[in-house]
């Protein structure tokens, strides 16, 4: 009986920092926006994929989250992105306290948009708040049509559903009515975005969903 | 300071149940393995595959660990396969008491070869012992060959991998020179099977393993 109590205080004083970080990025002007799926879905891909579209001028920083490594760090460097890498050692999902311990190393230089790319993993990100503003959850055809089935707490926890590797359905036999059954079962009104980073298909809507978030959020900051 | 006492003795007593789990595998004459594997990295194709190429009069079982639902377990049960579902309700892994409650339905009828699939996650199945005999991790083209270097913990604790998918793989850019490199940065040893469910190739090889396996199992068993 000694466990309950014990995770019940992580995740309260997890929320307490996501309180923080969420009031941090409305002082800066940011939106952020935790990125969130199985390993190999895209994130990366996505993220490399959006920053090319982004207007000129709008400033994008990323936190990268990995078990072990900095490999996408340094993708996203080499594009020019700024970016901080946060090794969990282990851990399967970002908390608020580490991205809080990142934020400093970016904010201060000016971020209109923080994309954070949460640890490869369908399950635990879900439930750890990190402060951002949207939750995009990344799914891709190799995957299967029935993860929103298997992994309902992804699903219902997202904003927004990019499906990536849209060219390649056909391969796996990939049934994309039943998929979006599936995030409908638990998700009522998340936009699903059919994309393919790899041939650029849905990528404009996606990004303009993106920018229309980011104002939203803006004029709400203005209007508060 | 209070979590890792508490954190300890969950796996502690994690492990005495997985001790008396492989006992009960043992008393049996089952080989058992846990397997683990991203979302939709071909866990059920796999073990449907396998289960095709199993010599007449080996009896086959699962136990199937989703966080929700049962699909997998369907399929399994309409190919003939005694199946025993196991829903975590959101836990991101199977642990021994799961599978412990799931060994009565299955081992009193017979089993030589139990596959434990266990939830989609790269990262916290890795943790938690089940008692089985054989750790077997599957991943895939899709998922790109940077994974070992990503979720090393998974990989280390592989006694064998099965890289799926492997016919599509020139579609994603998959270097598996890159692929065994970094399997072998963190296990020296697992041997390494490319395979495909979808056009059999690799199959027969990996079903020869397995069934190595046991028989080294049955002799070790016999002669201790």
């Amino acid at each position: 009986m000694t466990k309950i109590p014990v995770v019940q205080q992580i995740l309260s004083a997890n929320d307490a920092i996501a309180t923080e970080n969420r009031a941090a990025l409305d002082a800066a002007g940011s939106l952020g926006v935790n990125v969130m799926a199985s390993p190999g879905a895209g994130k990366t891909s996505l993220i490399l994929a959006t920053a090319r579209r982004l207007p000129a001028g709008l400033r994008l920083a990323v936190i990268e989250g990995d078990v072990a490594g900095r490999i996408d760090a340094d993708t996203l460097a080499a594009a020019g992105v700024p970016v901080v890498q946060i090794n969990t050692g282990g851990g399967c999902h970002l908390d608020a306290p580490m991205v809080r311990s990142a934020l400093p190393h970016l904010l201060p230089d000016g971020v209109d948009l923080l994309l954070v790319e949460n640890v490869g993993n369908l399950i635990c990100p879900a439930e750890f708040s990190l402060g951002t503003h949207v939750n995009l959850v990344v799914a891709s055809t190799p995957e299967g049509h029935d993860k929103p089935y298997k992994y309902p707490g992804m699903f219902a926890a997202a904003d927004v559903v990019a499906l990536n590797k849209a060219d390649v359905a056909a391969v796996f036999d990939f049934d994309f009515e039943a998929f979006q059954r599936g995030v409908r079962m638990v998700n009522p009104q998340a936009p699903i975005f059919v994309l393919s980073c790899r041939t650029g298909e849905g990528l404009d809507a996606w990004v303009a969903w993106l920018l229309a978030a980011r104002r939203a959020e803006t004029l709400r900051r203005a209007s508060g």
